[in-house]
C-alpha cells in the first residue's frame, strides 16, 4: 500500500510537469497551466477509477492534486533549468507511464478482477494521462508517433500479471516490473529507436 | 440477449478496424495501432455504461476486448485489401454506428429508463466511438463534415425506442432499426448526398 | 435549490449556444449543430457528476438535454443577429462557466465532501464544457490562450467555498461568486486584458 501511494504520487507530479513542458512553446499563463498540468495529471487514474467503479483517488485524497498543483508549478517556473526540454520530457513521461501503468494494475488485481483487465487498465491509465494532455495541447498524440511506447507498458502489466498469479511471495514484483517500462522506454529514448519499419504503417497511398 | 451480444461484438471490432484505417495515411506502429483500435472501439459504450451507471460491459466479458484487437489487427495487416480506404472506412463506420446505436438504446430501455434517455444514449454511443477515434487521431471531428452522420442514428434510435414502447410484440424492432440507420447513410454516401445547404452554416462571416 | 436548477439550466442552454457558435465558420449541418451543442453542453456536468459518484444529472432530469438542444437551435438559426460572434461567445461562454462551476461547487458540498474538492470541481466543470466543445470542434482549447479564463473560476469558487463555511447564514453566496466570476472576466474581455506577461511562458526555445 505505500508503495502504491509513493507510486501514484510521484506519478501525479511527473505527470503535471510533463503537462506543463509539452506546451512551452506557446503562450499560456501559470494559472491555465496549474489547471492543465493537474488535470491531465489526474486524467489516467481518474478514467481507471471510473471504469472499475471504485471511488476516483483523489476525492479520497487531496494530495494527489496538491502533488499534480506542486509539479504543475515547478514545470511552469523551474522550466529553463532544462536543457534539453523535449528530450527531459520523454524520460519524465515514460517514468511517469511506468509508475501509473504498474500502480493501476496492482489496484485492478486488489478489486480481485481478472489478469486480463489489470493489464488493460494499466496501459489505459498509463497511456490515458499522455493523451489527454496532448488533445487538451492541440498536438499530435503519442499514439501517433513512432515512438516506443505502448509496447514497454504492455509487456512490463503482462509480467506484473504473471508474477502476481505465480510469484504470489515475490515482494518485487511491483518495481521490477515498473523497472522494466521504464527500462525499454529509457533505452529506447537513449538510443534514439524506432519501432522497426515492418511493423509501421507506411504512407503508401496518397488519395 | 444474444442479438445484443452480437451486435456489440461485431461492432466494436468493426470500430477497431475503422479505427485503425482512418489513419492508414501516417505512421503508426502495429502496437499503437491495437491500443488505438481497442481504445476507440470500446470508448462509446464504455462512456454509456459509465453514464447510465452499471459495470462497463468489457469488464464482465473481455471477448469485446479481444474482438477489438483482432479488428484492430486485421486492419493493420490486410488494409492493402482495400481499394478505397475512404469509402469503406464510411461504410463500416455507419455499421458499426448503427449496432452501437440500437444495442444502446436497448440496454437503457432494458434498465426502466425513459424513451428520450434511450436515444440520447443510442446517438452517444453509435458517435462516441467515432468522435473519441477523430480527436485521438487528430483529424476532424465527424461532427464537423456535411457528411449525414447523426440523423439516421437519432431516426433510427427514436424508431426503435417508438416500437418498443407501442410494439411491444415485434420481434425485429432491433435489426429493422439497426438497418434504418445504415440504410440512410449508406444511401447517402453511395449517392454522395451531403446535407442540403439551407441546414448548413455557411462561412458567411470572416472577420 | 431552485437556484441551483436556474443556474443548470441556464448554463446549458448558454454552453450550447457557444458550443454552436464557435463552429460558424465551417461548415456544419443543422443535427450536427444539435449534437455537438448539447454533448458540449452536458460534458462538464456529466464529468463531475461521474467523479463524485452521484447519478448523471440529465437522466434524471432530461429538461437539461430540452435546455442544450433549444440553445443549440436558437444559436444555429439566429447566429445573423449577432454582430460580433466572437465577443458575444466570450461573454456568454464566461457566464455559462461562471453559473456552472457555482452550482458545481455548490452540488459538492451538499455531499459532505472537502472545500478543495468543491472548488476542483467547480473549475473542471466550469472548464469541462468548453474544453471538450474545443476539442471536438479541432479549435485550440481555451487553456492555451492568454484570455484570462481559469482564474476568476477558481476565485469565484473558493469565495464560495469560505462564504459557506464562514458565513453559512449569508444565503446569497451562490449569486454573489457567480457574479464575482463572470465580474472578472466580463472586465477582462471588455478591457482586452491578458494574463500579465511575467505569468505567461514566452516562446524562448525554438528547437
Amino acid at each position: 500500500m505505500p508503495q502504491l501511494y509513493v507510486f501514484e504520487i510521484a506519478g501525479t507530479a511527473i505527470f503535471a510537469i510533463t503537462g506543463v513542458l509539452v506546451i512551452t512553446r506557446r503562450g499560456l499563463d501559470m494559472f491555465g497551466a496549474m489547471v492543465l498540468g493537474v488535470v491531465t495529471a489526474l486524467g489516467g487514474g481518474t478514467v481507471r477509477d471510473l471504469i472499475i467503479r471504485v471511488p476516483v483517488f483523489w476525492t479520497n485524497d487531496f494530495n494527489y492534486v496538491w502533488a499534480g498543483l506542486a509539479g504543475a508549478l515547478a514545470a511552469f517556473w523551474i522550466r529553463a533549468l532544462f536543457r534539453s526540454t523535449y528530450r527531459a520530457l520523454l524520460y519524465l513521461d515514460g517514468l511517469g507511464a511506468a509508475l501509473f501503468a504498474v500502480a493501476a494494475a496492482q489496484k485492478v488485481l486488489a478489486l480481485q478482477m481478472s489478469g486480463p483487465i489489470a493489464v488493460a487498465m494499466g496501459i489505459l491509465t498509463g497511456i490515458g494521462g499522455g493523451l489527454i494532455r496532448d488533445v487538451l495541447a492541440g498536438r499530435p498524440t503519442l499514439l501517433m508517433t513512432r515512438e516506443i511506447y505502448a509496447t514497454p507498458i504492455l509487456a512490463g502489466c503482462a509480467l506484473f500479471v504473471l508474477l502476481r498469479s505465480y510469484a504470489p511471495g515475490f515482494d518485487l514484483a511491483g518495481p521490477l516490473s515498473a523497472a522494466v517500462i521504464f527500462g525499454i522506454r529509457a533505452f529506447a529514448i537513449h538510443h534514439g529507436l524506432e519501432i522497426p519499419s515492418w511493423l509501421t504503417i507506411q504512407e503508401e497511398d496518397k488519395n
